[in-house]
C-alpha cells in the first residue's frame, strides 16, 4: 500500500478539518502545536508541516507569528449546515417538470456561466493527452476501431476497470463488468432489469434529476428517503418503508451524493446491505463520484459487502475524464444475463473508438495522479465557494460539507424562491440548479444546488449577483 | 440532377435486369442488340454499351462472338423466391430464446466465417479516412469534443443528415432530428415513446431478431404481418389486423428490410401511410439500408408520405460508415418532445467524437462516392452468393432477390433444421444466422439468412460446406 505512506499528511489534514468542521476546533481556535501534534499521532515533523500547509492552502488555519497555528474566522461561522431532510412516505409516481429540460439545456450553452448542471470543468480534464490517445488507438487497431464492439465491452477496458475496483473493495472478474453509454444507461438497464412499470423504487432526498427522469420514463414509483447532508439516508427510516411498502429496488448514491455531497460510513454501508439482503432487495449504487472524495482514502462502494449479488454498481469516466465519451459500466451480479440482454436490445454496444482511448488512459495515461490533482482542486473549490456563499448569501442561508464530488446544496431562508431565483439569475446570465427538481414531489422549494467544478473571480462575481438577488427575495 | 445522368446506364442495366430477373428474357435468350436497344431506349450507343458491361460483371448476360448478348445459364435458374408469408393473426408475447445472443456472440468472434449477423465488411469502409477525421476533429475541437455534447445530438451532424434526408424525399428542420446510440436505440426510444408495456405491435415477418428482442425487453407483444419477399408486407393482411386488434404502433423496414431485401413501392408506401393515419397508428421506419439499394435512385422514405407526423424514420451509419461509431438518428415527428426526453434520461446524450468525426464525412468525405462503391459491391456479392447457394445447397433450395442491402434469405428443403445446420455449421468455423430467430413463434425452421458482406473463395468454400451439411440432413 505505497500509496497510503505518500498521503499520510492528508490524513493528518482531514483529521483536523475534521475537528474543526464539528466544532472541536472553533473559529478563533488555536490548534495543536506542529511538534505537539506530531508526538499525538505518532508521524514526523515533516508530515504534520505539510498537513498544516495544505490547510493553509484550503482557508482552514492561518499561522500567526511567534504564536502559533489558529482555526481562521470563517465567514463559514455563518453557515450551518441543513438538516436531515423530511420526506412523505408513500410510494408517488414521477414526473419531472420542464424545468429540467431547461436545466440540462443550459448546461450545454457556453454563454452562461455554468453552475447548474454537475459538468466538470474541461480545464480541469486531461483533453489533449485523451485525443492523443485516441487518435493512436484508432490509428493502431485499425478496422476494429470501427466494428461493433462486443455488448459487454471492450475486454481490455473491463480489466482495467475490475483493477480499478480493488481500491473500492470489490475483486471482480473483468467478466462481471458491463461497458455502457455512461452512468446513465448503466442505470436506466439497472432499474429495466429490476423493476417493471408501476413499480416503487426507494431513492434518496434529494436526489439527482436525471435519476428521477430516468424513474419518470420506465413509469416507477418512488418513495424518498430522509437523508442526512452527511452520511446518507436514514437507514431507520428505510426499514420502516421496506416494512410497509412492496419496495422493489434501492437506487443511492452512497459516496457524494448529488446533491449533498454526503458519504455514508462503512458500517451503515454494511448495514444497508444486510437489510436490503433480509428482503431479497436489489440496490442499484450510483458510485460515479467515488473517486472524487476529498480524504486520501478511496471510500468502499456498498458493493463491497453484497453476498449474494443483490447490488448493481454503476459508474462512469465523465465525472474524471471525458463525459462526451459517454464511457461507463455496470457490474449486474445476479442480473448479469438481464442486463446483458437489455444492453443488446437497447444499444446492441457502446461505441468502441472511446472505449479502447479509456482502457488506454487507466493503463498508461496516469489516472491516479490525474485524480489527485483533481481531487485538491475540487476540494479547494467547494472551499472557495461555501466562503462565497456565506459572504454573499442572506443570512441564514445554510450549506453542505460535501466530503467529496464537486456541488453544494444550499438551502436559503424560506422566503426565498428558487424557481424565481433560477429564473433571474438565468437572466443574469447564471445558471443554477433550483431545488424543487430534486424531488418527486418537487419540495426543497427554497434550495439550489450549485456546482462548483469552475473557480475564478468571474464565478466568485456570479455567486454574489445570486446573493444579491436572494437579498432581494427575502423582504 | 446532376448525379441522375452520370448513372443513366446503371437505370439501362437495372430495367434490363429486372426483365432477365421476373422471366421476360430467360436463360439462353438473346437479348437487345445495343443498337436496337440505343433506339428502344432513346439513349446513347455509349449508355448501352456500359449498361451491358454492368450486367456482365454481375454474369447475368455473356456476350457471343458474332452473335450478339445472351442471358447466361445461371445457376440462379434451379432458385425460385420464396412465396408471401404465412403468420398467425393474434398477438403474441416476444420471448427471443438464447439462440440470438448466440448469433451475435458468434458475430464478434473473428475466428468465424462471418455469414451469420448483418455486419459490414470493414474493407468496404473507408476505416483509414474516418479514424483520420476522427483524430483532426477531436484535435480541432479541443475540450468540446470530450464535453457533453446536447441530447438532441451535434447540430452540423443534424444539418447533413438533415440534407442527405432531401433525396428520400423528406425536407425536415435539422432541429426535427435527433442524434442516437445507433439505429437500435433509435428505434428502442422510438417503441418507449409511443408504446407503453403489454401493448401490441404489428411487425414484418420474418424481421430483424434485435427488433424482436427490444419488444421483448419492453414487455410489448407483436403481431406479424405477411410480408412479400420482394414488395414488403401486405397490406391487405395489415389492414385486416388492424381492425381485429389494437395495434400500438407499426415497426418496419420498408427498403431494403433485414432479412428479405424487400423493397415496398412508392404508392404501397402511401398507402400504408393513409391506411395508419386513419387509425392514428405511429409508425416506426427502420431505414438503416435505405442508403444500399441496387438500383441508381434512392428510394423514398415512408416518411416522405406523412403528413400527421405519426412516422419515427430511424436510421444510423453502421451499415455504411462504421458500426463502431454508434450514430444513428430518428425524427420523431410529433413525438419530438417524448424522444428528447426519453434520450436524457436513458443515455443523456450520444458519444461527441464520432458526432463530429461523421458530421465532417458527410461534409467532406465523399459519402455519395463511398456510397456507390459499396453498392456495387454487394450488388455483386449478392448475385456471386446466390449462385453459389445455388450450386451447392440441395434441389428445392428457395433464395430472395434482395433490391438493396447486403444479407440473403435462404429457405431450404422442409427436412433441414435451420437450428441444427447452425450448430453444424459452428463445429465447421461457420456462423450463419437460422430462421426461427427473425420470428416471434420461431418460425422459418428450415430458413438462415446469410449475409453477404464478404465475398472471397473462403466465403464460397463455406457456402459449399453450407450446402454439404444441408444436403446430409435431406436423406
Amino acid at each position: 500500500m505505497k500509496g497510503k505512506e505518500i498521503h499520510l499528511y492528508e490524513k493528518v489534514a482531514d483529521d483536523l478539518a475534521r475537528l474543526i468542521d464539528q466544532g472541536t476546533f472553533r473559529p478563533g481556535d488555536r490548534i495543536p502545536s506542529i511538534r505537539g501534534l506530531s508526538r499525538q499521532r505518532g508521524v514526523s515533523i515533516a508530515t504534520v508541516m505539510e498537513a498544516y500547509r495544505l490547510l493553509e492552502d484550503r482557508d482552514l488555519i492561518e499561522a500567526r507569528p511567534q504564536s502559533g497555528y489558529y482555526v481562521r474566522r470563517l465567514y463559514q461561522q455563518a453557515l450551518i449546515e441543513p438538516k436531515l431532510t423530511q420526506t412523505e412516505k408513500s410510494p408517488t409516481t414521477v414526473s419531472v417538470d420542464e424545468l429540467v429540460r431547461m436545466v440540462i439545456r443550459d448546461s450545454r450553452n457556453r454563454d452562461l456561466i455554468p453552475l447548474g448542471a454537475a459538468v466538470p470543468n474541461p480545464e480541469n480534464l486531461p483533453v489533449g493527452k485523451l485525443n492523443r490517445i485516441l487518435a493512436s488507438v484508432v490509428r493502431q487497431k485499425g478496422s476494429q476501431s470501427i466494428s461493433y464492439e462486443m455488448s459487454n465491452g471492450f475486454d481490455p477496458l473491463r480489466v482495467q476497470i475490475a483493477r480499478r475496483l480493488l481500491s473500492s473493495g470489490c475483486s471482480l472478474n473483468p467478466r462481471e463488468i458491463l461497458i455502457t453509454s455512461g452512468c446513465q444507461e448503466a442505470v436506466t438497464l439497472s432499474l429495466m432489469a429490476v423493476c417493471r412499470p408501476g413499480e416503487t423504487v426507494a431513492i434518496e432526498s434529494p436526489t439527482y434529476f436525471n435519476h428521477l427522469q430516468t424513474l419518470e420514463v420506465l413509469r416507477l414509483k418512488a418513495v424518498e428517503i430522509p437523508t442526512h447532508p452527511r452520511y446518507g439516508i436514514s437507514l431507520e427510516a428505510l426499514g420502516t418503508v421496506l416494512k410497509k411498502n412492496r419496495i422493489r429496488a434501492c437506487l443511492l448514491i452512497p459516496n457524494f451524493s448529488n446533491p449533498l455531497g454526503s458519504l455514508m460510513p462503512d458500517d451503515r454501508k454494511k448495514e444497508l446491505v444486510k437489510m436490503l439482503a433480509r428482503h431479497e432487495i436489489p440496490l442499484i449504487e450510483d458510485d460515479i463520484y467515488g473517486d472524487l472524495g476529498f480524504s486520501p482514502d478511496r471510500p468502499k462502494v456498498v458493493k463491497a459487502y453484497d453476498q449474494k449479488g443483490l447490488v448493481l454498481l454503476c459508474s462512469s469516466f465523465s465525472k474524471t475524464l471525458a463525459p462526451g465519451y459517454r464511457i461507463g459500466w455496470v457490474t449486474p451480479g445476479r442480473f448479469q444475463t438481464e442486463i446483458e440482454r437489455l444492453k443488446s436490445a437497447c444499444t446492441i454496444a457502446t461505441a468502441t473508438a472511446p472505449q479502447m482511448a479509456i482502457a488506454e488512459f487507466l493503463t498508461n495515461g496516469g489516472y491516479d495522479h490525474h485524480l489527485r490533482k483533481i481531487r485538491r482542486i475540487y476540494m479547494r473549490q467547494i472551499w472557495l465557494m461555501t466562503q462565497a456563499v456565506g459572504k454573499f448569501f442572506p443570512p441564514g442561508t445554510k450549506v453542505t460539507r460535501p466530503a467529496g464530488g464537486f456541488v453544494l446544496w444550499v438551502e436559503l431562508p424560506e422566503t426565498v424562491d428558487a424557481r424565481k431565483l433560477y429564473e433571474l439569475a438565468l437572466k443574469a446570465g447564471i445558471t443554477i440548479a433550483p431545488g424543487p427538481i430534486f424531488s418527486v414531489r418537487q419540495g426543497y422549494p427554497n434550495h439550489v444546488r450549485l456546482n462548483a467544478a469552475f473557480w475564478s473571480d468571474k464565478i466568485e462575481k456570479a455567486i454574489a449577483t445570486l446573493g444579491g438577488l436572494a437579498e432581494g427575495m427575502k423582504r
